[in-house]
């Protein structure tokens, strides 16, 4: 299948899902719904919950079986974009030319519905007990919990903040990004192979594609910022460099970031050789995570 | 054992777990972790935790196996304080006579600090799949799951906030109640229990009690902010009433407030009588908790 064709389907069968599993506005709290269906639903990628199912497919598994985790990765992608956009966070009022959620809902409904998102993707992790192995259930979610807390994403927002203004070096800035886009995108490589009882040498394949994969995006994100097109990013291009924050270019230079990029995915297509043809379509991400426009 | 001896010894036990289960603050990012322990290990009753661990008792279940959960417990019960005292929230400056966490950490610390709890809880309860059925487990994080978000109490938070100034009934006092305070209690006094091989019928009688305790507590809760002592609620006595918030004593009075809340302690001590002489430390909890003077 096309790549493009493949991301498009994917894509419509993750949004299809999360609309089923997210609480529905006919149902009270009616306002704390819509706030949770306003950010969840909002246009995207699905970068993250593509990769639940392509990990799946990669060793073999059912897609349709692990789409609530699928989803459990967006509502964790979801609940850190409302946060980070919070007044007394990154203070955003657009995401992606939209009104960022509390714009829209006010401040205390977007930092509930952000909790709400979290709580509820532990939720659909625990939905997976009848097709997967129990054991593997649990071992999801501590993967999760561990990749969305201090041992990841908001471990690496605290450092990310605690930067600003700062000389960043190159480790501080590894460890910033391992965690806070890392760790997330590690978890998403891992968990569909996870639920479809992939074998542990399996899994360590599919953790390091998901380094360097975290890299990958991260680098390319830090470069958008500097070259990317403000209609396709939905965010002011400089913005990062304006707020003083640590990015490969501004330790780099642009050039050398741009070749790491590159070498992160191939160094990702590497690690999951031993997969075969079944994880073609991870090799075709990892390369769009460094060719994406926005 | 006497029951104050009992629940002394029970703190304690609590607070070692938490203690070792909390990130040290020798481990990068400290300040955060510094602000999840500053909240956690703040001096409280450990109702919730407390509770956890009786539920194991009542069952004939061991307390040191369950102590992850219990820690679980007290995190997500932190995770809410922290949040509810925010400034876009009820902006409180104290919390039990110190300064809440946003006061010491700044803002955006509370705030990560609080969803790093969230994700922490998670990671606890995954910790029981070598003692436990795995099953269980799993059965275990979804009730926490639904207990902490929309279903329970992000979604009954919500409910709160939308009733304030206007006139609410005694439907909707309930539908907040049960979910604000209610969900996190019943979840607990069922939860060890649960992850202690409880029967159904056992778990049946947890839930109920667990519904009526939420109940007591929530009505001794309101009563206390109308006639306790200041030195002893850590908050302004009245603040409900000036805030404008349902509360039980706005509907019904004080007196059949009072009445209410020992009735439901009555039902409470009820619904476990089939549980025997094991049960004996939820009996005195449900009593406990309209006799508190916090």
């Amino acid at each position: 299948m096309h790549f493009e064709a493949y991301m498009d389907q994917r894509r419509a069968c993750v949004e299809a899902a999360l609309d089923k599993y997210l609480p529905r506005p006919d149902q009270p709290p009616a306002k704390l719904h819509e706030a949770m269906r306003y950010s969840v639903l909002a246009p995207g990628k699905r970068l993250r919950p593509i990769l639940v199912l392509a990990s799946a497919e990669a060793v073999g598994g059912d897609i349709e079986s692990v789409l609530p985790a699928a989803c459990a990765i967006e509502c964790i992608h979801a609940f850190s974009l409302i946060h980070d956009d919070l007044p007394c966070m990154d203070n955003d009022d657009l995401r992606r030319g939209r009104p960022t959620n509390h714009v829209v809902f006010g401040e205390a409904m977007a930092l509930l519905a952000g909790d709400a998102l979290l709580a509820l993707a532990f939720e659909l992790l625990s939905m997976h007990s009848e097709s997967v192995s129990p054991q593997r259930v649990i071992q999801a979610t501590r993967m999760v919990a561990r990749a969305s807390g201090t041992w990841g994403m908001v471990g690496g927002q605290v450092a990310d903040m605690q930067s600003e203004g700062t000389e960043v070096d190159a480790d501080t800035l590894r460890f910033i990004h391992a965690r806070k886009t890392g760790a997330l995108l590690t978890a998403s490589a891992c968990l569909g192979a996870m639920l479809s009882n992939a074998s542990e040498s399996q899994l360590l394949c599919l953790q390091e594609y998901g380094h360097h994969i975290g890299l990958a995006f991260q680098i390319t994100d830090d470069i958008l910022d500097v070259v990317g097109d403000v209609s396709k990013i939905g965010k002011p291009v400089g913005s990062d460099l304006r707020q003083d924050k640590a990015t490969y270019p501004k330790l780099y230079g642009l050039d050398q970031s741009i070749a790491m990029a590159k070498e992160e995915v191939e160094n990702a297509v590497a690690a999951i050789e031993s997969l075969g043809v079944l994880a073609e379509p991870l090799r075709s991400i990892a390369r769009f995570i460094v060719e994406r426009e926005q």
